[in-house]
């Protein structure tokens, strides 16, 4: 069985089972956007969280290990599906203000992409609305000068 | 003179003068991020913000109107650039979890990034080291059902 | 069964039976296009309005769920489609005029696509030509001041 | 003076008299929405009509006649523009679903983009919010068989 | 069967039998270029005309329905095809001046290529040589003033 | 004085002499959409046809030089010219069926773009509308075997 | 069998049989580079010299009547492959100045790449180092002038 | 006067002198493709042959010097040119056949374009006609095994 | 079975004896990333290396044949994978600065990308940290004057 | 002045005065290949390295200047020239086997293009021909697991 096939039969487990991104990364012992990456197959899991992730699905261990494969990470970000768009539409709308800020914060560099983690949380505005706060965490690269 | 010639101009005097984007958001009533954007031409700011910002920087009134016509905004999120390209990459990454968090947390719909504020700030991590954490807070829109 | 081949099932079933939009409409409880957009996978119904569609179409009860799972939208717009390009057209040619209208009339922001209805009805021309009127009701999002 | 040249002047009039679409509407005589588009050079007005705008707006003959030259149309709807997207991503959800209506109420062709009307309203929602009502009218042209 | 495969297997019949588009056009009642478009899935016929193909290339019921559904045409013009290549060039040379011609001819406005025509003959050339003449005879589309 | 401009120059001429295309192919010895091909810099007139273009329009030996060079055609047919777009997708429609019967007629081998003339009428159609009639001629070239 | 599959079974049983396009040139009675196309679906062999493939390589009936179809040329230029790259990067270097080279020659026109053959030899350089010579041999084709 | 200009100053020089690529060959003492690449900007000359050039053209001693600068070569190979894109549509059609060809003749590898010479000549076909003859002549690069 | 398959097969057999390129590089006698190279379809081993792998894999002969076929290497460089992406950017970044220093040090030309060998070894930074040191080797090939 | 335009006067100043990227490294205390990149815009040098460059060149202090402002990097890869094509290419074919080697060696991550640092140099190579040596040097950075 390959990865993409496996992580598909994860997927359908985890629907057929109901259990939320939440109880899955509470079970697993990491965060929920991280799990839900790693089933996704965009991040992997260490044989002993594969284990947990087994054991809260009923995996068999075939199909477990698939999630502790190394990642080929090629989902394209020119998308038009619309969830995934607004997103992009912000690095469009706000990234060269970002850069002007980070470079008045911290010199010449990037946000990391890689020493990277990420959270999702749904919160109140002032009118009662639901919004969502998403809010991202990169380590500091400045460019080296040699 | 002409909106991206003025906008040219402010920049400039924002070098010039050495003022910080967070000095100018204070002085304009506003945050920082936000007042790159209005620099940028992604944003604009009222009639009395860019009363403030002439006055902290030193503008004639030509110039400071041209921060409050309505910006249009083509700036396209398929970039080289490093530090804008590391965020359109998280979207690639992380884009297919978080919309798989969300309809989890919210039903089917997307986050506005429209009705939405964003913040930039400097923190450290484990290791002592430099991280920068940024902060989306987006509207809930539920897809309508008609 | 996946969901792409559920979907086919249904808009085959409804093929055979020849029951248009307008008939499934009613026998669901929504409006044509909505119904239309579910069975092409772009929108979803719920529980109990599939037990409607499953019921009118007679459709098992696993394909019938079909069209509850959460859409993921990926059709991407660029289209050699006559039909669909000539929608694409009329933004290209008339866009700028509605945002410019819509600035007039709303200040800076979007009609929101998601907090969105549509409507198609066949209507008739001052020549007695048949004409088609497509009305398109959004709400109104202004940009976000922060 | 080329017709570029022309149509900014004719637009920088407009914002200098603060005059309105609605109002530049009324006095040429045409939907508020097709003047827009004059404006911005993808549409034209008639000889007697643009003497009319001349008139509401203060121009030489000269800039007057550039909206009357034929349009040569280039604006390509790939956009970043975040208003012309939203419409673009209408196009993409739901233009399979407009075209299985429109095959339904009309048997196969296409609606014109060209023997077409536009109009933009204002309106009000179920729960008080403003609302984008955008009507779209365009001559049913069956293919031809031959 | 799924209307692709039903339209291979027609090609086919055609083929084994060695029917020429002359023949079949004839046949079927229509312009060969028509019949041809239908068996490339570009073009429908009506039930009768199906009829007349299904008894001309000996085709069970079901086969012959297929070219009666309506068509979704996606087929994108951008080709490295050399024979279709060479017709898009031709719009890339000459088709400013055409537009040029049409302003000209008739005003604002496009030949339709929904109610259109087109037929294809072999000719004899000056030097004696063969020479393909393509007629196309669409409906002028003025703009719509509103 | 370039080429480009030495074009436009002649453009203007016309526009402002009111001379159409017909009335100039006469005056130059050519079919008009030849001479618009001419003047959009697509074809080019030998130097007895130059001269005859200015005196028709009224032109400097200098400028009526400018039709004489080599063209160089670099327009490219990717388009959202709604009059130009409706030329491809007619390619896109029936391209392939052209292709199919060209085969039957001819062989393997294509229509030339060089070797081709093109002819561009006003006829009314059966209910008396206004109609375009596009003729183009081409030699035959068989793929040659070696 | 489909054209795709049986021009596998063939290129397969040429390199099982161990057999150089050279011979299978003289087999067939052909340019080795037109019987490689051949084999590559680009170009099609006559019944005859399909016959004596058919005969050098033990070839079916069925399948050898495959190369004898009319080819669909739609292999995209735009490519990675090293080898072909380095072909499309000399038309990139040198092309225009082959295009003045040309004008200055023969005038205003192209060669045809369908009344063309080619040829690859194996040269030996100054140095004693293997060189390639791929020798191309096209019709002129002047632009037509009507 | 920076290169772009420079080089245009030479081609014009060449038009008003009339002297052909093969004249200039000649007085250069390099192969006329070669010249018209430098004149093009795509290689260079060597200060010696630059001095001949300028004798040749009679051009100032800071005009020569432009054709010895290190060219940076940028003209991207996708074109609609008609002349250069035969030359691509060649490379499309034969392309996999030349590389079966060559690693035939040679193993695996690829021709070179930086070592590489070309020719073109003007020669009669068995008609008469006139044909071009291009001859490309590169050394065989074999894929280092390490 | 097809090349493609049979390099999966040959992959998988890798992973399942847990046998890391460095070892196999030795056991076939090449660079472990030409090795790495062969695997990914990317280059090729000769007969008797090919045996050499079989002998550490325990491969049939059928599926060690397949790492001797000529490679076609088509896969794309314009990536999202974030490990080849920081690559190509590096490319973007420094590009220009390469070629200007290449003129300098070597004149007009490139470095080959096939006689070219590389290596990559893992190196410990002065902060102690883990770091990648990738070498390149190529032929220096100077632009052929001719 | 901008920063292009003193960029480009740093540059002529460099070509002027015949100094080497080697020689100009030195004066400032970096590597040639950074000073190269600075003078390319797409690193920066610090305000004293500025001052020796400024004294090196002679340079006015406001020219120097523009050496030390923030890069904005937007260089696009996708290149068809020929130099910086090779170093694509050579991404093309052997980065799915980098990244595997990566793995082997490190895990899951990549190598840093920002804290990273790059090597040219001119060796002989077995034939004693001219080969091109570049060492790239990037901190390792694991993907966070969180």
């Amino acid at each position: 069985m390959d990865r993409v096939e496996a992580l598909g039969v994860i997927r359908s487990k985890r629907q057929e089972k109901k259990m939320t991104f939440q109880a899955l990364g509470q079970a697993v012992g990491r965060n929920p956007v991280y799990v839900a990456a790693a089933l996704n197959g965009q991040q992997r899991l260490g044989p002993e969280e594969a284990g947990k992730l087994a054991k809260a699905l009923g995996l068999t261990p075939e199909v477990a290990e698939a999630v502790s494969a190394f990642p080929v990470r090629t989902d394209f970000p020119i998308t038009t599906d619309p969830f995934k768009y607004r997103l992009m539409e912000i690095v469009g709308v706000y990234g060269d203000s970002l850069r002007d800020m980070a470079n008045e914060m911290f010199g010449d560099g990037i946000m990391s992409a890689i020493d990277f983690t990420m959270d999702m949380e749904k919160v109140t505005g002032a009118q009662g609305e639901a919004r969502v706060k998403i809010t991202m965490n990169g380590k500091w690269l400045p460019y080296k000068e040699f």
